[in-house]
């Protein structure tokens, strides 16, 4: 029985690595994960995904050479503004009550539209798990991740969404984000619908 | 640089698929993970890992049918009575207030050790993450888990220790969990070494 994924989780990594192999400067690489996010984001919606949420930055990313933080947390507000284009329902989680959480989204935080028929996109900026914790699961309002996607290699969840992804099949792709191609995402949905769900029972 | 897990977490899957591919009841698979457990502890212990955490069974297996839930509590009791002569410091997490959760364990729920320098076994009975958080997250005696290794090809942590496992690396074998051999280990343990451990930074 093939079924696909009403919720997938990106976990955009390697955008740093990307940056080294092209002889820039690793802050130069999050710059070049801008286009795959749209990119992606208009190939699931061709393929009625139903949501997305987007592992943008955390709070431990936060604590890295301040050239990284401004080029990441840059990029990130290029990426909702690029999102807000295209006729979905965005909404952004994360911890507000820091100097890394720029102010420009603080309205994109305020509350999830529940009546909308439109494409959910969650993106994380400045998220940590032990705040969405200490918090009494701030990030509640996301729904259960069917689909986890990584790039980049690593066979991990970095603190993406905990109770979200307890059941969560895993996909790791080993390209580097900035890589990106649509036939990943389409291996991804392949090998999914291969997957036997059984949310622990 | 090689560096080694302190702490590893085993999600021993694929019994009931062991079973019907060796022409038994599903049922009748969990006797045969007895073995795999042991052996892999006693390969654990040479190995100088310091902490395992077996994932047993959960509030959800639970409601499987009767024979199942009877034959996964029993090959439960069974693997901590053997683990007990281990010279390990054994203590188990779960839900000791439903009727799935075996009596004869709870004295080794009370407390974990913290004085011990004994490798140290734990091991989940009627767990739930749902549980788990519900209760001011019951399991926080438990450390993080560094390398999760699940056998039976699943690339999915199933509710296994949500909070402990945020930033675990993955490791899934696809052998059935009775045809463990210790090679698995040492390939898990090789893999991990090569990865870069970040913890989020």
């Amino acid at each position: 029985m093939h079924h696909s994924p009403n919720h997938i989780g990106i976990i955009p990594d390697g955008n740093r690595r990307w940056a080294i192999q092209n002889g820039l400067n690793k802050e130069d690489g999050y710059e070049y994960g801008l286009r795959p996010g749209l990119e992606l984001l208009r190939a699931a919606k061709k393929r009625n995904v139903r949501e997305i949420t987007y592992y943008g930055f955390t709070v431990d990313n936060c604590k890295r050479p301040k050239e990284q933080v401004e080029a990441f947390a840059n990029a990130c507000l290029k990426a909702v503004e690029m999102i807000k284009n295209e006729d979905v329902s965005l909404y952004v989680v994360g911890n507000t009550q820091s100097s890394c959480f720029p102010t420009q989204l603080l309205p994109l935080t305020k509350q999830r539209d529940n009546s909308t028929d439109k494409m959910r996109v969650n993106f994380l900026v400045n998220y940590s798990w032990e705040w969405d914790m200490k918090n009494n699961w701030a990030s509640r309002d996301i729904p259960r991740i069917d689909l986890v996607i990584r790039w980049g290699g690593m066979r991990r969840l970095s603190g993406f969404l905990p109770l979200q992804t307890v059941y969560s099949d895993i996909y790791v792709e080993p390209t580097l984000w900035p890589n990106f191609e649509e036939r990943h995402l389409d291996e991804a949905l392949e090998w999914y619908s291969r997957q036997d769900v059984t949310l622990g029972g």
